[in-house]
């Protein structure tokens, strides 16, 4: 399998689908494009109907679409162990994760996903709503399963939240105590430390994903 | 079970709920809030975390978001059915499904569902791009299943697209052969003339869906 993604300061998609094979050891060959270049169209074109990260490609078949890649992953790899086992949890699961896939544009288009950096931000009241809405899914979550993910054990409702995890750091945002005992949860993760030393190691700027002042 | 909807004109993400249940004679109650109502507040409040439609209530259990309404429901009281058999075409139509979720986005703005309307819109490039990329997914599909739906059967995949055809139609968007003969499959389904018939009978108006001068 390949696993198409991009520059890993920025593509907040590309860390939701990358997290799942991280998280069970599942083999994969990860290739990393530039957001926006030439080579990054070019290739995806040779492989895929659309052209967008993360794209998987299983012996000729393309998935593209993070939320598309998890389900597929799941269901043909791990046997469903990645979504909850209970009927009411997997679809409490599939509720916050579709949640996220198709809301919370201010957050993403005010708070871009910049791994390296720690930056200050004005934003809109839309972000503000969208920040207590995440810090409310949290929190709700923890209550059900402290200390744990937000299903106990890690599952593609975490592969989903993790790039906020780390806006929310990025931008300083405050957040409750459970919400933030979460947030802690995903940013010590053995995953997303991997994630970030690579990202660290990348020195590309992509503009359009730059938004703030050094904090 | 209980389907909370918005109005039938307007509400594109209901419409995709309510198709699942229709195409397959699933037994729900269909309550239908009047769109950014207070009633529409206050009685999503009682029964769900997130207040949107579609919402689906299923012994206490609430699912809100679409794409987790059909996941469930597919699981639940479908056996699988609702998504392609082979694990390519369920790969594929996940895929198209998900795209549709979270993107298209210029398309949603500027092109609302009114389905009782005929208009004409200005819209930008990224609109423009939103309907050829749409009218390229149709006719894939159509090469591979022509006459039929997306998948050949009938699938979660068309009640995502659904909205779209019916989009289309009050714009006047001119598509391709085969995406045009799509479009037609879509609008000449019972569900969707069920669905219009329906919409049809409302007589609200929601300002921020009204778009466009009379065509
Ligand atoms: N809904 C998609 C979004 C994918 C997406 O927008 N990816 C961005 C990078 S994070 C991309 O490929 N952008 C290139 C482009 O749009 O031209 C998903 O969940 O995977
Ligand atoms: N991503 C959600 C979107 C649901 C949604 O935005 N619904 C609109 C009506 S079509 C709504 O409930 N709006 C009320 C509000 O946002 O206050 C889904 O797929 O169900």
């Amino acid at each position: 399998m390949k696993l198409y993604i991009g520059n890993q300061n920025y593509s907040s998609w590309s860390l939701r689908a990358w997290l799942i094979f991280e998280q069970y050891g599942l083999d994969v060959d990860i290739i990393k494009l530039k957001l926006f270049t030439e080579d990054f169209y070019n290739t995806l074109n040779q492989v895929s109907q659309n052209e967008k990260v993360p794209t998987l490609v299983d012996e000729g078949l393309a998935i593209w679409d993070s939320i598309a890649i998890l389900e597929y992953v799941n269901e043909t790899y791990l046997n469903g162990k990645a979504w909850p086992e209970s009927k009411e949890e997997r679809a409490i699961a599939r509720s916050i994760s579709a949640e996220m896939h198709s809301g919370f544009s201010c957050l993403r288009n005010e708070l871009p996903m910049n791994c390296r950096a720690a930056r200050h931000v004005e934003f809109s009241d839309g972000a503000v709503k969208d920040i207590a809405r995440i810090d409310a899914i949290w929190s709700k979550q923890m209550e059900e399963h402290s200390e744990g993910w937000l299903f106990g054990e890690w599952s593609i409702a975490d592969a989903m939240y993790a790039p906020v995890a780390l806006r929310f750091k990025t931008y300083g945002i405050e957040l409750s105590d459970k919400a933030k005992q979460y947030q802690q949860k995903q940013l010590n993760s053995a995953a997303v430390q991997k994630w970030l030393a690579e990202a660290s190691l990348e020195t590309d700027i992509v503009d359009e994903d730059e938004a703030g002042i050094p904090a």
